[in-house]
Parts: structure tokens; C-alpha cells; sequence
């Protein structure tokens, strides 16, 4: 493993390491330091903070990226960042970067977002990590603006810093660099997915779903990431792994008496 | 899918259908309401928050539970969850019970945890929920305190309530009813898995690796969950699905002027 000078900077994402988000992240953070690259073998989108624990877990050279040490990985990218920094780089590495993904991971999508999950694991382990993700779900997306965005927080996190208990979930909406209008720090918006199932029937007759449904933002705030993005802007929201709700713990004390 | 007067529960887990700890949970939960039991028809452990939008997910009925509506799912916690509440009862139930899970899931664990995710799940649909689990792995464990805690929980929330934007994370030390020192409402400790990965060769001679670590408990604080575990009680932790760092926003905001 190389150990320069540069930062360690330690790359993942959850739809797949051939992604164009992925390459697009990679060009992007080059400059910033040295790269290791280990990300999913296949799209891993809303596998959540999953982790691989009742099946070994492959690890191979890829060579996608010239320059650049990369491994594809049979597991989640929580795997990917565990095995990125206990087996590969055998130490914490500086910076973890994760994206760019292909949807955004705004509100509460946060929760079922691998490429999050992957950003929420680093900070666990106390290493600075960002999460980024674009709000373009078509597989020729322009990711020039959202590369532009990933070098201006980068230079951000490395003059300014921030708390490494906690991690960043940035979002960027679809558009061109001048048709977005900047960064705003946001808190995560109220809102959830009233699903669906849709049902078929397989060539035996026996049924399958597949999930759908709609976003519905029930959040008034102006100050959410779901408002931000619609205003044209680029969400960041401080996202933390304590999931504690301080202010209900004293309207449960009574139940520690209850027989 | 029978309406009585009696609340309608949603029962799920993450150690399967068939596993004891939900045989137990349903036997604990079944002098409280109507239950419908929606689970995976395979051990889905450490599955965090996921979702399955890649695959077609089966539902299959299952007549393990005598008198009791039950379905094996191929899809994950939380996708049991949604099937349970928009295609089975086509309705918000009362109440949501995952568990009992075989292992502990304090702490950080919380996020890796199918159990626990189905529950916050819930409360991102609001709707009062609660995730048990026992600290025993062993597949011979002994529920029956597990049960009466249940039931102690049961019991609280049906006369006391709680804000259904949170839910509950209840985890029972190992040991017996008089072993058990009572209740206690508590934080979720900070701590952290030092993974490893142990290298293995397969028949062909190629590498891969099992994820395995040492739990490290870094919390000093005397009212976390693992500190009321350590101490031989049940801990009780609102939990809640809002990852907003409230406290960093702040020290963000001079980013939003960064060229």
C-alpha cells in the first residue's frame, strides 16, 4: 500500500464499482489524495447498513481505473469500507468517500442508502466520511456539475474539518453547474414512502411482488434537504450514527416501575 | 384478515420464521391483540436497514403458528414490515413487534440489526413499535424471561404510550427472571466493532474472507444500554430515525460561502 505524503482516501459506493458515479467520484478526488478503491461487484442499492455475516466475502483486483488501486467486492459497501480499512490499508485512512450515487439519498432515504450506510460506518470508526449523491436516476447522467461540487466540499473538509463522530449526506439536484444555485446546510426532512406492492405471477402461476410506491414529504420546514433540493440547491445534512431520542427518555422513566 | 376489537399487531424478525425467539415473542404477545406474522423464510441477521428493490419478493403462508396468521417472506425485515402493512392488512397496525432476536443488539448495533430496523421502520410509518432482543446466541437460549418482559413492555405500552415517531429498543441480559434486576430506560452506549477478516483459501485456491472482531465498549457513561446489560438489566432505548447532527448545523453553515 502506498503512503505518501497525500492523504489516504478510501472510495466506495452502492451501485457497483462500474458505476459512472463512481468513476465520476474518482476523477474528482484524485487530486485531493491516494486512492483506494473497494466497492460492490454489483449494484447494492438499499441494502441499508447490511453487513455479510452469513457468507464468506470475495475480494479481486479490478483494473477499471488506471493508476488507481481498486478491488471489486462480493459484499455491501459497509464490507467494502470494513475490508478497505482492516484488511487492505491495515489502518484508518484519512477520508472516506462514498458515491456518487445514482438517485438521491435525501430525507429519510438515508436510512435504506447503502452509499450512507457506507459514509455512517466510517464515521463509527471515527474517520471523517461523505456520502454523495445525485438526483438523477438515468444511467447517462451528467456528473460534471455534481464533480464540481465534490471538489468544492472536498476543499471544505480539508481547510475547515469537521467533527468525525458525524458524517455528511450531500445531495446534489440534476442540472447544469450554472443552474445551481449553491450549498446550503440542511437537517433531514420529515418524509417517508407510501409503498406498494406490485403483484404478478411467475410461469407457475405462483406469485411475486415487486416494491414501488411514492415519496411523500410530509415536512414543512424550509430548512430540510428535500426543500433544498427543490429550491436548486446542493443539501448537506450533519448525519449522525447516535439514534438515541434524548427528549423521550424522561417520559419513560415510569415504565422502569411498571409491573 | 380478521378486525376484532382487539389491536391489530404486526410481528416480525430477523433470525426467521422459524427461529425461538419468535415463537416466543408471539407466544408472549398473543394475550394482547390480533397477530399477523410476517417474517423471512431464512436468517437475515446483520441485514441493517435493506430493502430488496432488485429482486422479486415471495410471500408464502405458513402453518407453524396454530390459530395465528403467519407468512414467510424471501425479502428482509424491513421488506416484511411494508408487505405486512400495505398488502396483508392493507392498514397501519397498532403496534409493531420485532424479535425476540437470538443476540443482543445494543449500542451501535442497532444499525446493523434486521430487528431493529423493521422497528424503526415502524415508526417511520408511525406506528408504536418495538424491537426485542435476548443477550444469548445460543440456539438453545431460554426465552422465558425474555417472555416476561414482554409482557412487562406489553402491559406499559398499553396504558402509557409512547410518541410513535420513536421506537423502542429492548434488550434482555441472559439469566433468569430473578436474575433480573428490572427495567431501565437508557442511551445508546458508544462502541464500536474492531472487525478483522480471517483468510481463507478455497478449493480452487482463491481467497476470501469472514468478517469477524472484538466488540470495544468506549462508553464511560453509567446510563448507556450495555452499561444496564453489564449491571443485569433490561435496557430500554427511544430510538428514533432523524440522523440530524443538530448540534454541527452551525459549524457547517460558513461551508455554504466556500468557492
Amino acid at each position: 500500500m502506498e503512503l505518501g505524503h497525500k492523504p489516504q482516501i478510501l472510495i466506495t459506493n452502492d451501485d457497483g464499482i462500474s458505476a459512472h458515479g463512481i468513476a465520476a467520484l474518482i476523477a474528482a478526488a484524485k487530486p485531493f489524495g491516494n486512492l483506494l478503491v473497494v466497492a460492490p461487484d454489483k449494484p447494492q442499492s438499499g441494502m441499508g447498513h447490511a453487513i455479510t455475516i452469513h457468507d464468506p466475502i470475495r475480494l479481486s483486483k479490478s483494473t477499471l481505473y488506471s493508476d488507481i488501486e481498486a478491488y471489486a467486492c462480493s459484499g455491501t459497501p459497509v464490507d467494502c469500507i470494513k475490508l478497505g480499512m482492516f484488511e487492505l490499508l491495515k489502518r484508518k485512512p484519512d477520508l472516506i468517500l462514498s458515491g456518487i450515487n445514482h438517485g438521491e439519498n435525501s430525507s429519510t432515504n438515508v436510512l435504506y442508502s447503502g452509499t450512507m450506510s457506507a459514509a455512517i460506518e466510517g464515521a463509527m470508526e471515527g474517520v471523517p466520511s461523505i456520502g454523495f449523491s445525485l438526483a438523477d436516476y438515468a444511467s447517462d447522467a451528467d456528473f460534471s456539475a455534481a464533480q464540481y461540487y465534490v471538489s468544492r466540499v472536498l476543499k471544505a473538509f480539508f481547510e475547515k474539518g469537521f467533527e468525525p463522530s458525524i458524517c455528511l449526506n450531500v445531495n446534489i439536484p440534476k442540472g447544469t453547474k450554472s443552474q445551481i444555485k449553491g450549498i446550503k446546510i440542511c437537517k433531514q426532512a420529515h418524509a417517508y414512502w407510501a409503498d406498494r406492492f406490485e403483484k404478478r405471477q411467475d410461469q407457475f402461476g405462483r406469485s411475486y411482488y415487486w416494491l414501488t410506491g411514492e415519496f411523500a414529504d410530509l415536512d414543512q420546514r424550509k430548512d430540510t434537504d428535500l426543500h433544498a433540493l427543490k429550491e436548486g440547491y446542493v443539501s448537506i445534512v450533519p448525519t449522525q450514527y447516535d439514534l438515541t431520542a434524548y427528549d423521550q427518555i424522561d417520559k419513560l422513566i415510569s415504565w422502569e416501575n411498571e409491573k
